[in-house]
């Protein structure tokens, strides 16, 4: 029996690398003629970068940049195994997890590490970029990625604008003389599995910013920015991006990649399947094992299970879920490609002992899971 | 695919024959070609006469009888489909539950009441008696039983002892005289797992008189009356009871059955496959799922699961268990002859909880499990 194991991760609790080499463990000490292919995913959000860099034989980075508030960390990025194309998660650089609670403002946190990181696939040759953009602690529209790049956005007085969400409205021209001209030798793909528009009510300021720790006088004040700079783009660019979808995505990080890097937005994990090479091992296989840490109706939307799911069904793969929390009905599992899915859980327990025990409990449901597979009738 | 669904219940949660109708209708609504064979089990506890009147049949009857300590209630009793047995849990009359905590002292509680369900099933025409022992709050040694069957246990002075464990140190002499003849042409088979002595240290009184109500005087006074009552029952029936395993349980009851009635002590799930006709169904099916509310390393002493296993394995049938807790791991599940087990709880929760969602969880275990076992590879 030849299975492919292509989970996401339960976050909290295992990586979807750790889940790969449980299962293959499992498969080893206790079944005979079981091979195992294993395919860490990601969907586009954290854990991208390890699942690509994982599944391709790709290397790290690390490299000194700026976090939202210009305080230099290290961040991580990827470089596939091909070797020309870095996968890059903004939230590495510019994430709301890169800055305390109190310290949220999108007012100025600025995307400048993310345009840092680029510049550091730049210089080790990448022509290819994927790029999360999800966790993002700033309202900038990108403000921050090309000035790190070499652009200047600048003020009515021709003064470089501040840095974070208080920069859009100060923006009256964009001076991309110094803009990196690799870039327009690279291609851009932008993991994004979000519709919102630039602005307005559906836009970045209204919908995300509130959680960056604006309140409701700074989205007001965002918004208008975003307004601005969306117009300066539009000029300067010929780009209009106000109301593309997705152009709100990262607090208007989805808009500045649309226009100044001529980017592709696509579905994560569809450019997570696709770089790893999944398709390829799909005829291969006799049944496919996938999961994440909650399998819901809203798997659906974009996350790994289902894509891994859907794709399987393309080939006419049995698929399996393992998972965490199990909230979907036995009714409604073949609506997410589905066959048979088990929550790892096995006895009452409250979320920390359940993510606590996540890897012996894995272990047992992989191990009854294939035993059932593995059973001759009579 | 044909499968034998033989569970036992998920005490709180579901019954056995519950289990079976969920599994039943799963296989229904959402495959072809299942047939389900349901054979609701138990282990000679609880649930017992609803698990054999179920698998052969059978009727209920409902009887009023003394409590333990003398109060009438109603109880119920099973007679078999075969129509000539009747199967009696003692605790449907003289159980612990039958009265409340406060009122807990085996000096004064009778076995009186499972006697008048022996003399009901009687006049019933039955001559083949299955009695499950397990739950009782008596430490009387069967002295309520005979008595309600005619027999006089006399003090010195000629006069009836009084009931429960006090009149065992006051027997001086038993008269048999008006014992049911009807009993001789009986056969009584006890449903018994506990290998306790009648008396000393592991006897009845010492192991289990505490949690019937008993101080530690009372302890010592039952052990020594129950002493007195073997030395007695050694004169008049020429049988040695004292340290026979089993005689202990149930107060004593085991003793008295193995002296009064002939009876052979069994262990309580083979008891019930055999009379369940279990075996038969084996050769005709193709995998057998079992269950019960939890699975552990303590399954193996005579609960259900281990009892319908360990008769698959003999024609090496694949065994899957479904649960709520499931405490084993898989390394350990072959020597409980089950191939794979699930529990049923899918995120985390409280025990109530996942007692109340039992047959929600159930049923999607049940599809999933089903689900693997029917999944064709490429």
């Amino acid at each position: 029996m030849r299975i492919l194991i292509a989970p996401d991760s339960f976050k909290g609790s295992l990586s979807a690398q750790e889940i790969c080499e449980v299962c293959e463990d499992v498969a080893k000490r206790h079944f005979s003629n079981i091979e195992v292919f294993k395919y860490p995913l990601a969907d586009g959000g954290e854990g991208t970068v390890e699942s690509l860099v994982g599944c391709t034989g790709g290397e790290f980075r690390i490299v000194r940049v700026s976090n939202p508030l210009g305080v230099y960390i290290e961040a991580r990025y990827g470089i596939l195994g091909n070797s020309d194309t870095a996968v890059i998660e903004m939230a590495e650089a510019s994430g709301l997890n890169k800055i305390q609670e109190k310290q949220r403002n999108p007012m100025i946190t600025s995307t400048y590490g993310t345009g840092e990181l680029i510049r550091h696939a730049l210089d080790q040759g990448c022509k290819r970029f994927i790029i999360g953009i999800g966790g993002s602690a700033t309202n900038d529209c990108g403000i921050g990625v090309i000035q790190a790049l070499g652009a200047k956005v600048l003020d009515i007085s021709g003064n470089i604008v501040a840095p974070g969400g208080d920069g859009l409205l100060q923006a009256h021209s964009i001076d991309l003389s110094g803009f990196d001209p690799r870039i327009k030798e690279c291609s851009f793909t932008i993991a994004c599995d979000v519709n919102n528009p630039l602005t307005g009510p559906n836009g970045a300021a209204y919908v995300y910013a509130p959680q960056k720790g604006a309140t409701e006088e700074m989205v007001v004040t965002l918004d208008s920015g975003l307004k601005n700079f969306a117009s300066l783009i539009k000029q300067q660019i010929g780009v209009d991006v106000e109301s593309v979808p997705g152009a709100g995505a990262a607090g208007g990080l989805g808009a500045c990649f649309l226009s100044f890097f001529q980017g592709k937005l696509q579905s994560g994990i569809e450019i997570v399947m696709k770089e790893s090479n999944i398709e390829q091992i799909m005829e291969k296989v006799d049944i496919v094992i996938t999961g994440e840490g909650k399998i819901d109706t809203q798997t659906k939307c974009g996350k790994t299970p289902f894509g891994v799911a859907t794709l399987a069904k393309k080939y006419n793969i049995p698929v399996i879920a393992v998972c965490g929390v199990l909230d979907i009905s036995h009714i409604q599992l073949s609506s997410i490609n589905i066959d048979a899915a088990f929550s790892i859980i096995n006895s009452p327990c409250n979320s920390a002992d359940a993510i606590s025990n996540g890897k012996h409990n894995l272990k047992n449901t992989l191990y009854n899971v294939i035993k059932l597979l593995q059973l001759k009738n009579k």
